[in-house]
């Protein structure tokens, strides 16, 4: 089988960045700008895998190393032939690293050289993630992206600590490529490998941080470290100067990001890949974000207003159901709701960057966004 | 429009009371005999409406008076147009009376002539739910087969008190059909309603309410009273002697029960139509009915079997997935668990209920019956 591969389909609009291509995965291709789903314990949550792809049209989906590790466990994973065959999911899945998930468990962590010494938040138990150790893992969930393990330092940080933690994730980055050589794909297609820069919000560092991937020649890179508090222009400013840094014919991946708004924002910085839990969390708690606007389901004024949950969205569950109805499964707390919500979010991403693929390829991307960006961000 | 009618299929199998037949609804054709998935307040608990149609083939939803009326409450239901445009399910739906449910608020209901005085359980507010009012309520929410206020007496019940809730109830149930008599279809399609056998545990007050009941000449009728606590052999000998005491030519619905065998072995009574809450609320907590017995899904057994949910049963969902995945989900408390086994307990009833339509048609019902009873017993 063979190694991912970038196909450029469209770029140089005047006044932007954005790009349209296309990724080919030995589990299909994926047409970007495109934005994954999260599926944290190989579940998007809510959602079954025929609405993944019927409804929302999900290509590809994300999976979280640190949860898949402790549930299931990769003893179960192998036994059942990699999560594709576990949770039926036969598209490209994109595996993180499991670095985020450790870092987040402030106090019951332990950053060394060597790796990450951190507890379990289900029992208690100590493990050690390393990049040697992420790899195995990720092999065995069976990805056909892995995520390089890094530190990803929290906003703010010292310069001295952002540095050092850099250098780190460096030195983690030619581990996990020595450890992808010498390891076998585990299921008969290629499993590739992302880096990520860091530097957190040190030009500086990100410039370096930046120079040191690409010169990895990666088949593909991703941006990490924003979206975790700083300002949204300090976010777009860095995504900016990292976009253009790294190579331009491997694609592009902005880790964690983020709104509707953001999305188009760094799509037109040059970014192809997305993910975000923000559609399906905010969905659960009646966030509804919409051809529109954003809509709060939960709010009164809905409780009589029988028009489809989204009359903009080509999607059949959001024509079919209407804003009372959700609302009252709300109000009611039926389970139905956070599905429905979940789909309507989940496919309206979807929706949202395949038009700004066509507005790509037609030329006309940045009077969209502009227009765009005012309409998903306004309050209904 | 017309009114509900029924055509019977087959029938007068050596040693079987069962039936196969078809009713005829303004919203549709139900075949029977039929389960009836339970929508609460208008949603059948983490099931879509066209997973409902496409994945369970439901033919009818029942949808609770009580519920309803507290929540969206009628008002929003009129503006809507009714249950089946609010909840976007187009075909029949069947309505209870509230009363099985105020009867429940043990401490915060009075019954008296009129009717009943109950405290809402979601703000304490007080209402009355009379003969009048359940049949008004019913023709808002727009529901094509009404039931009858009834009280449904506790299992034990003294033989007086017994009468006496018995003789009330046919004293509603008379009023009902006035106050149906006195208003017009809400909708436009005909609104029928099924009066309730009741009579406790008491040969002579069941045989003498099942003669009441019919003496109404209905176009279908219901029993009540029955899977309140009392041995399930008691459950079947009441059946079977009131289905016989019931008009032959109408439609015999058995509220509220029951698991897969009680079903098998009713409709070998002569009973049509079933709802129960069971098929959703045991999947919500891991205990799955297959084609091939009861299967805890929390057990570890499980952890590692890739086989189908349910290999026997010919739907998307219970082939699409396996135990191992499903197992993992329930684990992680993961909400797809709870959709993924509703969806399997909701489509293994259905297909039940349609494989012994076809042993009634075939002819071969007994012997297939008493197979399947202790196939669909075991513990897996
Ligand atoms: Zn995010
Ligand atoms: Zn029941």
């Amino acid at each position: 089988m063979a190694a991912l591969t970038f196909e450029l389909q469209a770029s140089g609009i005047a006044g932007s960045e954005a790009r349209a291509g296309k990724i080919r995965t030995d589990h299909g291709e994926i047409i970007t700008p495109i934005f994954m789903p999260v599926g944290t314990v190989g579940s998007v949550k809510a959602v079954t895998k025929q609405q993944l792809k019927d409804d929302v049209q999900a290509q590809i989906i994300l999976g979280n190393t640190y949860h898949l590790y402790l549930r299931p466990g990769t003893g179960v994973l192998e036994a059942a032939g990699g999560l594709h065959r576990f949770n039926g999911w036969d598209r490209p899945i994109l595996t993180d690293s499991g670095g985020y998930q450790v870092f987040s468990l402030a106090g019951n962590r332990k950053i060394k050289e060597e790796g990450v010494w951190f507890q379990s938040h289900i029992d208690g138990s100590r493990h050690l993630f390393s990049p040697e150790s992420v790899m195995d893992i990720q092999r065995s969930i069976g990805a056909d992206i892995m995520m390089a393990f890094d530190e990803c330092p929290p906003y703010p940080s010292e310069y001295h600590y952002a540095k050092k933690s850099m250098e780190l994730t460096h030195r983690w980055l030619d581990r996990c490529i020595q450890r992808l050589a010498e390891t076998p794909d585990k299921y008969g297609y290629t499993q590739n490998l992302f880096p990520i820069v860091q530097g957190s919000t040190y030009k500086d560092l990100r410039d370096a941080s930046c120079d040191y991937i690409a010169s990895k020649n990666a088949v593909g890179n991703a941006i990490g470290g924003l979206s975790v508090g700083e300002p949204e222009d300090m976010m777009y400013e860095f995504t900016e100067s990292c976009a253009s840094r790294l190579p331009f014919n491997k694609p592009r991946y902005l880790m964690g990001v983020g709104t509707p708004w953001n999305i188009l924002e760094c799509i037109h910085r040059g970014i192809d890949l997305f993910d975000c839990v923000m559609p399906t969390r905010n969905g659960r708690n009646g966030m509804l974000f919409t051809t529109q606007g954003v809509v709060n389901i939960r709010n009164k004024k809905w409780a009589t207003d029988f028009s489809p949950i989204d009359p903009g969205l080509p999607n059949e569950m959001s024509q079919y159901y209407n804003k009372a109805y959700l609302r009252h499964l709300f109000v009611s707390e039926e389970l139905l709701g956070l599905q429905l919500a979940s789909l309507q979010n989940l496919s309206f991403y979807l929706w949202l960057v395949g038009e700004a693929r066509k507005h790509i390829l037609g030329g006309d991307f940045v009077s969209w966004k502009n227009e765009m960006v005012q309409i998903v961000k306004q309050r209904l």
